[in-house]
């Protein structure tokens, strides 16, 4: 209901109708507004949790095709399709919703931890050569990864997907990461 | 007040108020809400349009350092100081809402064609050997940068900037650029 219909598209009675459970039952277990949404975010952060969790165990499987930069795309593709694409618009009101509400933010910061720990450990294993990576190198392409994926996500949101296929995204993933280390390389040897 | 408060701090008599004039102004000028937030997409539209034209004036004079991928990180790093920030959040406000909106979507789609045209500019001019390049590098190239702008920007309205100077977030930049360039080659290398 989030996702679909926004913030304003939610109350305990709609809830309770849509649950199929009777009228009060919504406002016995969150007496608030507020605890209702606090109670959508919670759920939002365990659903991407046991998400992750499986998205990381097939990672382990190099037969699962889930391994890497490839994987990483294949997982940001499935927020441009359903149920992942409603949790997403579900997931930018609350945290719009959240610059207002502290608590709300820490929900939220689970599911964005986990992403973020996704992003780092396929950057990190991503050193073809197996030399193990400069650290401030590999928070750079992390973050410029993740800001990546989130602009994508973003494009799906809108209805407007910058990317059509986990191929290409994974190609601009890929191009990421080479390239803030390329650049990073330069910037090294002008000082050295 | 909609970056501030959100989509439920705005409402007429709050409008009235805050402009300090008469009660009933702003509904006689906005009859509805959703004239009231139209209102407020097309302001902030026309803002982001004459920033944008602002800072294309400026990136054409190579002394006042808005040209290239620097004068582009910014223009982005501006976001996360007011009012731009501000603005900001009423943007994505107003974006929520224009899923279930398609004027409101093509108000808000005019400030994100400029933004685009900026980044495609940019990367279209990156090209240091004067050479003309791919049109399909371009487009990706302009869209990873776009993506990655767009990200930036979430995490400043979101209070967690992931970067904290211009200069930072023009190498992550440049990566981006190069790095699709050094991908694609690689892939037409072994396609031929």
């Amino acid at each position: 209901m989030l996702g679909t219909n926004g913030v304003h598209g939610v109350s305990h009675p709609r809830v309770d109708d849509r649950a199929g459970v009777p009228p009060g039952t919504a406002s016995f277990y969150f007496r608030t507004r507020k605890a209702l949404l606090h109670a959508a975010a919670a759920r939002v952060a365990e659903l991407d949790v046991a998400d992750f969790s499986r998205m990381a165990e097939l990672a382990e499987d190099p037969a699962a095709q889930f391994t890497g930069t490839a994987g990483l795309a294949r997982i940001v593709m499935y927020v441009n399709s359903e149920p992942w694409l409603t949790r997403a618009k579900a997931r930018y009101e609350l945290a719009l919703l959240a610059g207002r509400d502290p608590e709300l933010a820490t929900t939220l910061d689970e599911s964005a931890q986990r992403l973020y720990t996704l992003a780092r450990d396929v950057v990190a294993h991503w050193h073809p050569d197996g030399s193990a990576p400069d650290p401030a190198l590999v928070e750079d392409q992390a973050i410029a990864t993740l800001a990546l994926i989130n602009g994508i996500m973003l494009t799906f949101v809108a209805g407007q997907p910058a990317v059509d296929s986990a191929d290409h995204l994974d190609r601009l993933i890929q191009g990421v990461i080479a390239g803030v280390a390329v650049v990073r390389e330069r910037g090294a040897g002008c000082e050295g």
